[in-house]
């Protein structure tokens, strides 16, 4: 049976208007627009009260076993319920990418949460909302909070950006396992014999020598068909016990959720008791892990734990692949990631419900919020309801990976692509003076300049060429701000019209919340009914890695004219197609910041050569990871980081300056 | 009104009894002693379902609003109890505590876990037992899991074991935050002119500029009155922007809750990015942080905030003190640990309840769980009832520091002394060979041998006299293993009542649950009926740092002959009396495994000279932690971690190979 939840959740309506409740029109109107602008984030987001996340679960078809309630506000879904509902069909499934944005981020998330607010509460239409879990480095570094903004967030937003249900911190801990796993390893292959390696691998327990399931897998793919520890030769032994790394190799890097950008380069094993066996390492921000793209992309327990084993964290010194299962740590691995697997429920500002669920960023990972999620929500939502899922950054980099990573990894396929602008951005790649976050923004941003505007369309064209070469409609989102003109939307929502876009609509959901999204989702409804011709960018099986990366990503979407491959990149290709890795997909890490690899270099650049420095291999998430020039992948802290102005009340409990 | 749960919760006599409930009397002995000794801790716990958190929530006496749910079996209680029992009388207050163990632990959370199911659901007394949060470190690496064992029992363990509600995450995160902003603040003050580090820390937002309330109370700090950024003089303004920090006075660690030997000593700032400011660090095991102190010590949210801002990370260059205030974080770590200040709420084997909260290593911090646990359960147990806290490792170590230091910051006075002891550990105190964990036991130890016991009892004795120094009647609990004799029990039992114990009594509980504790909750009753003349070992007042360390634990308590200062321990001394800490109390950082500082001197050492190789201070947790001999913070991984046997089933989502 298909739940209809914006029939049976009275609340939502009341929600959506409970500024207006018991005023006069006039004065509504009035003390609606005081409270917007001298409002902030959470001020808004605490002047409502979010409905027990029980009671929401039940609205929207959940059964009592199939969740996990995590405090008033959050809740855990099961993953049985793919099960119950398997027969029921699909929902429409809409992505919300964007243009190239300025460092301030142009609202990809609001145009998302305000979608879902007006295609359930003002056109009636079951819809969820999909989001990444932000990660706690941005929250208090440099770019604050991201449940959304003003009328159109996730409530409670300082649950959303803390520590959620605990998925990134689960991520951190099975992350250095195994990378503690890898250290702890060579030193003790180097410092032992065969013998010792084997007695210690394989002790005897209560009298009776065993091998362990995970050791048995081992010796089955070394070729070893023996089960008794006492039969192995002493050549056997050998290979068995030593997984022979080579340090020089490791790619596998710990990882923190803090911007700590003295941990970009480091030297380990310091202490005498690693008896010398230092070497350079690194720590990344825990979303750029691998197993972060695992949770994002995987579609089951069983296949997350199969992708955990698969993970390759070096060679051996005959360059063969050192994977996490070789280590003996895929089970563990697959412990710690047990409820992370679920997606976690919350809400919207009118009560409409939103899954929170794996945070890859979109320029050093693979950038989208999970398969689980996804799947799960275009069941709930029924034939006729709409999930709307959001890709981090431009459109050609997580609405690119989201197609060719993403909807390959979950066989889905996106009905209509919300391209999000905003006059702001389009200023800027017309030529406008440069914007950066903490720094105030210049007049020509405050003022009306109908020439920046037109100018700086070309970015919007080409992202909208982008999108059509995967044959999905497109709508393009205006997010308007209280500075733009009439006439400065008037000519972007025109020029979208001539590039190509089905329809462009301004919204104003951050004002008005919902209502302020009824026509973007009206665009929206409507180009769901088209015809989408859906097709990857690329196949998988014939072309071989260096031409996925040049002549499809770098030339087709970006606008390079070439490629210019580092020495290590070619031999990284080189291995990775020796290895049997040839035929996975690709995962640019490149900046956010331009179409190229030169975050200065705004609108439409052409002619450049686009540089890879390095390529690495994500093989249980199931791509491969060019380095698009230096990409760091560990923010730092700026002389005055977002945490000067976070603080708690300790008698209200209530937190302050999360933004 | 008290709540009697011993009345109202049916369960608890059911559950006790549930291998019992089918069968005649015979065949019911047989098929529980195969499945106790065929069973693992975990298929133990597996075979007993929970009761639902809110319904053993609503049993002790806990209002809806004052908890807040974890899935089915874990729950945060809320501060605010305390302030609606506030008037209720305290329960009795009991801690258990230990011989010097060996290195495969003596069951002291067993005992407790016994304890209180004998004395709640056999005796009929409200009784709460009070655990720390173990870390994933060794749960993962050698020691495996803590949540008791066989019949004495936590549940769900592998809940206990891994994330449980999050709160050692909070902490790293908590930690982590507070590591990267001294490196970064260092690099901007190193790379930057007064005036620009003052136009980034105080900048024009919308016009306006200001200092943040952190700031202001910084300026204060400074003797700097003036609030208008626009008026400070050039020499305020450096005073202000600049904390000159000592570099190699650097106190402050990272965290990660990994048994990662290669971060034990690292140099990080070797990136280009930053410029050269390369320095040697470290990290610690998470639970070794001095935010865990915190997290155990504190009193209240407003307290934790208190003691946060307090943190000493670091000397400037004149040699003052530079603390997590002066780097402006103190708001974001209280709001990282918000939630983490809420003790977690879980049951015994037998349905009765648990707090797990906090959970500091004994040999390398305080040992002992949360103070605010503790509190809420002498009030929801009711005058009559009884509180049964842990301390970790040997009484020597885990005691002292819970009189000490935990006593001391919650004013609370302990009723009883459980000290446990096992005939393994006499054994290997009476000269028996040495036990690590993973090797198979000698014979000495599964064959009687009544010498070996009666020479090892001076451990016991000694451990006894420890006690007695405090001034509360201790009742030994002999942990009894199947391979015990009645010879050996009775033994022990009469030397430790010749020693000076209020009782010694045999305990089962690992075997039988509730039922197999019930003699030793007896005789904890009786004890509990006793004056109580508790003291304290030292005055915080009248004596300096030095005595403390010297003439009072190393000798009165360890049984050392003197102490042995290094010169950089003396000059630590020093620096903190100066700078006016040198009333606080004594955290010693010393091995578990003996009464001395080598790990190899078991019985009871004596002639020894005490080596403090380095003193530190958690000004913040409120001790100064002196290092007795090398003493690592951060476990390794053994050639065969417990990962080994750690196994998910992705079907039933079963967890295999905790222990």
């Amino acid at each position: 049976v298909q739940v209809v939840w914006v029939r049976n959740s009275g609340c939502l309506v009341v929600c959506c208007c409970f500024v207006f409740c018991r005023r006069p029109p006039k004065l509504r109107q009035i003390s609606w627009l005081l409270f917007v602008f001298f409002s902030s984030d959470i001020e808004i987001s605490r002047a409502q009260s979010p409905k027990a996340v029980d009671v929401l679960a039940k609205e929207i078809g959940l059964l009592t076993d199939e969740i996990e309630i995590y405090g008033q506000t959050k809740a855990k879904v099961r993953l049985s319920l793919l099960e119950r509902l398997k027969d029921q069909p699909d929902g429409k499934y809409v992505l919300v990418a964007g243009i190239t944005p300025t460092p301030l981020g142009e609202g990809k998330s609001t145009v998302t949460i305000g979608l879902v607010q007006a295609l359930t509460a003002h056109l009636k239409i079951n819809s969820f909302a999909c989001l990444r879990q932000p990660s706690q480095g941005p929250t208090f570094g440099v770019k604050g909070g991201a449940a959304g903004g003003g009328y159109a967030q996730v409530i409670p937003m300082e649950e959303f950006n803390l520590h959620l249900t605990g998925d990134i911190h689960a991520i951190t801990a099975a992350n250095n396992l195994l990378a503690a796993a890898i250290d702890a390893r060579i030193l003790h292959e180097n410092t032992q014999s065969d013998k010792a390696l084997y007695n210690r691998l394989v002790p005897v327990v209560k009298g009776v020598r065993g091998f362990s399931s995970i050791q048995l897998a081992r010796l089955r793919r070394l070729g070893i068909n023996k089960t008794d520890p006492e039969t192995l030769t002493e050549e056997e032994i050998s290979r068995f016990v030593r997984l022979d790394i080579d340090p020089s190799t490791i790619t596998w890097q710990r990882v923190v959720d803090t911007n700590d950008r003295f941990l970009r380069k480091i030297t380990i094993g310091q202490a005498n008791t690693e008896k010398g066996f230092v070497r350079q390492a690194q720590f990344d921000i825990a979303v750029a892990s691998e197993i972060m793209a695992i949770l994002a992309l995987t579609t089951s327990l069983e296949d997350m734990k199969e992708r955990l084993g698969k993970i390759v964290v070096a060679n051996d010194k005959k360059g063969e692949p050192v994977t996490a299962e070789d280590l003996g740590v895929t089970g563990a691995l697959a412990v710690l990631m047990k409820d992370a697997i679920k997606p976690t429920l919350m809400q919207t500002l009118e009560g409409t419900p939103v899954f929170v669920h794996a945070g890859p960023f979109a320029n050093i990972a693979h950038g989208n919020s999970s398969i689980l999620a996804d799947k799960i929500a275009l069941k709930l939502v029924g034939e006729k309801g709409f999930v709307v899922t959001e890709a981090g950054f431009g459109a050609d980099i997580g609405m690119e990976k989201f197609f060719n990573i993403k909807c390959r990894a979950s066989g889905l396929v996106p009905s209509v692509v919300v391209l999000v602008a905003t006059v702001r951005a389009l200023k800027m790649h017309g030529g406008g003076p440069s914007v950066s976050a903490g720094a105030p923004l210049k007049k020509e941003y405050t003022e009306e300049n109908l020439q920046l505007v037109a100018d700086g369309c070309c970015n919007l064209q080409k992202q909208i060429q982008i999108t059509q070469l995967f044959g999905v409609p497109v709508v393009v989102a205006l997010n308007v701000f209280k500075t733009d003109s009439p006439a400065e939307v008037d000519l972007v929502c025109k020029i979208a019209k001539q590039s190509g876009a089905f329809d462009a609509v301004p919204c104003n959901h951050w004002s008005d919340g919902g209502r302020g999204a009824v026509k973007l989702a009206q665009a929206v409804e409507k180009a769901a009914n088209q015809k989408s011709s859906f097709k990857y960018l690329y196949s998988l099986e014939h072309k071989p890695l260096l031409e996925k990366i040049d002549t499809t990503i770098a030339q087709k979407v970006y606008g390079a004219e070439d490629i210019e491959l580092s020495p290590a990149a070619q031999s990284q290709i080189d291995r990775y197609t020796r290895q049997g890795f040839g035929k996975l997909p690709i995962c640019m890490a490149k900046t956010h910041l331009s179409l190229s690899h030169q975050p200065e270099k705004k609108g439409v650049p052409t002619g450049f050569i686009l540089p890879i420095s390095d390529v690495r291999a994500s093989i249980g998430a199931g791509f491969i990871y060019p380095l698009v020039g230096t990409m760091s992948t560990m923010p730092g802290l700026p002389t005055r980081p977002c945490f000067y102005d976070i603080d708690l009340d300790p008698v209200t409990e209530e937190v302050k300056g999360l933004f």
